[in-house]
């Protein structure tokens, strides 16, 4: 159980090695979507998305002699690069387990921090066997991307910091993959002020999270959508969480997703990751819940292979 | 002649109605580049770009009795965005004439400030024809994009917050096409800190400036480049300043542009135009020129068409 103080000792943990992020608005956004919306610029944060958050805070808790060793993961990207940075950071080796399909960009940010990359294919099966060899061979410690409590406690931080900067939200919404954002993030509100919404968007191509909040397990995700970086399925300690603490789960088509990616980038001028415009999609394709509401939402991450995004664009 | 207080005035004037933009700094990019980058983001600035500052401080200037009439211009696009703005916050009319070429998101802009357009040939002799007939019209005031002491001064406003904010700048660069902002910031600098050399980006298909300064006489564009914002010649105010002022003009091709133009948007996060990468190209391209100094780099605008922009991506 993560409780108040682990968030808060994570938070003065990472501190050192993270950036505290703006928080931005548009006028235009603001008046189209008739509500107020408060963004949270995870994709200035370090490696370009919140990711940063939860791989510094387990890794700054491994003991000094396993952590020799260096640290291991899969991941279909930014928590890859996060990793391969804390390793950096902490002077140790890092062993990432890409699937063959991650963003060019994403590889590259890996490679740039001195992390050793291991491609497979883009299924769960062959990710967490290709990792179980190479810790096998390593001795690494294996930090999950999400199914980890110093992670999820890690990423509530980038919350904890939106409401300590507004005070008066009444709705957070972040996208949902594996968890380990919207579970901190849901964590973070419960302590910090529970008279606040939850509420998370997903991709319809991928919606595990929605289908397994009705079935009442998690379900697999069938991974068919523009946002990478949702493709996962719920963890065991992320899915009671948000079962718990998250509100509603929106889905949204590509298209949607696509056209509130657009309008973030034209109207805040700052890029963002396909998955990261999937909260925005969902208050907009939704609006009437939101109506003249103070809602924060979280931009998880800027990320993106431009010419993988372009034939999108109309 | 513009002096200093001119230019302390317009920054008084008009700071009711702009950002204090902020400056963004990049690891990534700096050990590219070998020196350090300050990026003064003006595509943050209202309507998304610099022009928001001179246009504000000339519309300010004109008595209550004219600027009734309204004020128009001629603009590609973000001038005439703020003159749309200045004419809506002092509840005027205002009229733009417009090139057809024009990028689609800049003309939405003037419409949604309640500008009436007025589309004309891409050329120079067109653009002027058509203003003429619609200031006869109209008997509305001409505010022009850069030939109009008024909207040097408030261009200039943008290097004075720079230099406010990085006390130690060795170089300032910005683009180049009419030379507003150009003789703008090489007038701050000339009064605020003389030592800075003052070095201007310019497109190759476009080096009307580069041909100028070595001519001595205002030379005509050739309008061949991706860089929409800088397709005009120098105008008689602009050109002397450029000329007693201005270090040096490099230019690069539209190539070049582009590769400065991803980096900004995959290592900042950030949209910008692509007019706005030139001086970042030509600094990679002399790099020699730059090593080891702290240069401020203003970017001008991030108003882009992204389909438009999308065949360039690789």
């Amino acid at each position: 159980m993560i409780s108040e103080q682990d968030i808060n000792a994570a938070h003065e943990r990472i501190k050192p090695f993270i950036h505290r992020t703006p928080v931005l608005q548009s006028n235009y956004i603001n008046q189209l979507a008739e509500c107020e919306i408060f963004f949270k610029c995870e994709n200035f944060q370090k490696v370009g998305a919140f990711k940063a958050r939860g791989a510094m805070n387990a890794a700054l808790q491994i003991p000094k002699d396993v952590l020799q060793n260096g640290i291991a993961t899969h991941s279909s990207g930014n928590h890859a690069q996060a990793i391969a940075r804390a390793a950096s950071i902490l002077k140790v080796p890092s062993f990432i387990v890409m699937p063959k399909t991650a963003p060019l960009i994403k590889k590259n940010g890996v490679l740039g921090y001195g992390g050793k990359i291991f491609e497979c294919e883009p299924t769960l099966q062959a990710r967490e066997e290709t990792l179980a060899q190479v810790i096998l061979k390593t001795k690494a410690t294996e930090i999950h991307p999400f199914n980890n409590e110093a992670v999820i406690a890690g990423q509530a931080t980038a919350c904890k910091e939106l409401l300590e900067d507004v005070k008066t939200l009444e709705v957070v919404m972040a996208p949902v993959g594996g968890g380990g954002l919207l579970s901190g993030t849901a964590l973070a509100v419960h302590y910090l002020n529970p008279s606040i919404d939850v509420i998370a968007g997903e991709p319809s191509g991928a919606d595990d999270a929605y289908r397994s909040l009705i079935s009442g397990k998690i379900e697999l995700s069938q991974s068919n959508t523009i946002a990478d970086g949702l493709l996962t399925n719920l963890g065991t300690l992320t899915f009671p969480i948000i079962q718990k603490h998250v509100k509603e789960v929106i889905c949204v088509s590509d298209d949607e997703i696509i056209q509130a990616l657009q309008l973030v980038w034209e109207k805040l001028k700052i890029i963002i990751e396909p998955s990261c415009a999937v909260p925005l999609a969902a208050l907009l394709k939704e609006k009437e819940k939101f109506k003249k509401k103070k809602v924060g939402i979280i931009l998880t991450g800027g990320n993106v292979d431009l010419a993988k995004l372009v034939p999108y664009f109309k």
